[in-house]
């Protein structure tokens, strides 16, 4: 069975490894969101990625869901000794090497892809890890500031690399706009294509589906090819209970649109695009209405509180897609 | 009192400590080596001009004379989890940091000078520390390899880099020829020949003659600029009874034909550069062979064994220096 998975950070790397317990002889290839990418102390940082690479690899951090277990911040803190910021983007010891060996292989020429496979080369993730473009795409957000006490008023609109917003900002003022800068003019990076063409089954893990699967898709010719691929695409909610399970899902939702619902994120993605979902159980009402917009829709336990629920998530979105397919 | 000194790594820290405690209200400029800058992991890492400011900044590890004080070494480890090399060059977290600062500053368009500047902005060494040049220069060393088992008899004969052949080869074989690249056609940094012309005193600490002091006497213009300073010039040996007080000087002044002794030492200097050379109580039987050759010397002990030792050594300089003065 192939599956392609497209996938953000720490969401999709949980439901990744749900997926690869509930089916570990699935031939699983990893779109990878990289419009969070930054380039941080002239290192570049793919936080998304090696949110995956790291989960699969045995390598992340468990507690917190991102970084590397067993981590310290002595680089960090000389970095701030010399006055260097940002001091908001927690880059440990242990992660820093992976951004000095991915810089250092792209600066020598290497696409990303190429550079995340010889990363994955270590950490053995047991699934092909592609990103989505090789090309750069950077989300933007803009924000208006809180006016800074200028008494005049009105705040200072600007837009911001998506980790100040979502990091250093915390999401803390609304998202005006996301913008997937340099998205129009990318694409996709070699296998993308071809992995979706091959795929039987295409899966939207409860990644944030603006900034993360939203950002995939926004690369010219992917939405195309799943929606073409003839195969079931499944997706499920990151919305449990009108609430994002984890992150700030709904502010984002909010800059496009969107009420946070999960039947409100159903039908963003649309019919056109998906043809299964699965609710939360909270969420069982939410059913009638998403299946009413000619998506199939099941109520399912969705809180990943560890891997086996996030394998029989996983095995609740293969079920649906055999329920599709099967039409 | 203007004094100008030409350090090289550890021994030049070193003694700079002492003269700093003998004379703290002397305005030291030091011209640091540059030869043994390499770059590691996309970094430019400049040893010398490090140690020199970790050692007067308070950051250094005592112990081994060069790093950071309280340093781990995680981001290494990683590197060579991904196969990335050398393993063989130590470079701790807190020590990264500086390298990162630097080559992103030199990324950005900075000189090495002004980027040292900064980074001594925070490390406040209480002295002027200039890099050589602002161009690249780096020493090769030209050695034998042994015969790696093919039963022809001959090594395989090549250049490898300073740092390659010092740390990795620990000078295990003989160096034939020391090459300081591109020392030809690079220019002293800006501030190098006004320090000397202004200076009182020039000093050469019992650094290495051949790859810390040599190297940067074989800029264009800085040998020329100390000889006709007219001012005194006084040398410390770092021969002591024969043999390198630390490293393997012994190495390299065979490949420049001079022997390990203090007196030799002095006489490649020569007596058109030195006025006045000190040698270790050992070697008393060698003040009479370098004042033949027209260099003023006394014996005094010159085991830098701790700061207050380094001070007295530094004292004894200024002292040497005051004599040839009033001849």
């Amino acid at each position: 069975m192939r599956i392609v998975v497209l996938a953000g950070g720490i969401g999709g790397a949980r439901f990744l490894r749900g997926l690869k317990q509930a089916v570990p002889d699935a031939d699983v290839t990893v779109i990878g969101n990289t419009g969070d990418d930054i380039h941080l102390f002239g290192l570049k940082v793919c936080p998304d990625l090696d949110t995956v690479m790291y989960t699969l690899g045995g390598g992340i951090n468990e507690e917190q869901g991102w970084g590397r277990a067993d981590e310290t911040f002595h680089l960090k803190e000389e970095l701030a000794a010399y006055g260097v910021g940002p001091e908001w983007f927690g880059l440990g010891d242990r992660d820093f090497a992976t951004h000095i060996v991915r810089t250092q292989m792209i600066s020598a020429g290497y696409p990303l892809s190429a550079v995340t496979q010889a990363l994955c080369d270590r950490w053995k993730p047991g699934v092909r890890l592609i990103p989505m473009t090789d090309d750069r795409v950077e989300t933007h957000v803009a924000v208006t500031l809180p006016d800074s006490g200028s008494g005049k008023g009105s705040g200072e609109r600007k837009a911001v690399h998506f980790q100040e917003y979502w990091v250093r900002l915390r999401a803390s003022v609304p998202a005006e706009a996301i913008v997937p800068v340099g998205a129009e003019q990318s694409k996709p990076a070699p296998g993308v294509l071809e992995a979706i063409a091959e795929a039987d089954i295409v899966l939207f893990p409860p990644s944030n589906p603006v900034v993360s699967v939203g950002t995939i898709l926004a690369v010219p010719g992917i939405r195309e090819a799943i929606a073409e691929a003839g195969v079931p695409v499944v997706g499920l909610s990151p919305i449990v209970g009108d609430a994002p399970v984890r992150g700030m899902a709904d502010k984002v939702l909010a800059a496009v649109g969107v009420e946070s619902t999960a039947a409100a994120v159903a039908e963003h993605y649309g019919p056109g695009l998906l043809d299964g979902w699965l609710v939360d159980t909270v969420d069982e009402g939410a059913v009638e209405r998403v299946e009413a917009a000619g998506i199939r829709c099941r109520a399912v336990p969705l809180m990943m509180t560890d891997v086996d629920a996030a394998a029989q998530m996983a095995r609740e979105a293969l079920a649906l897609a055999e329920e599709v397919r099967a039409v």
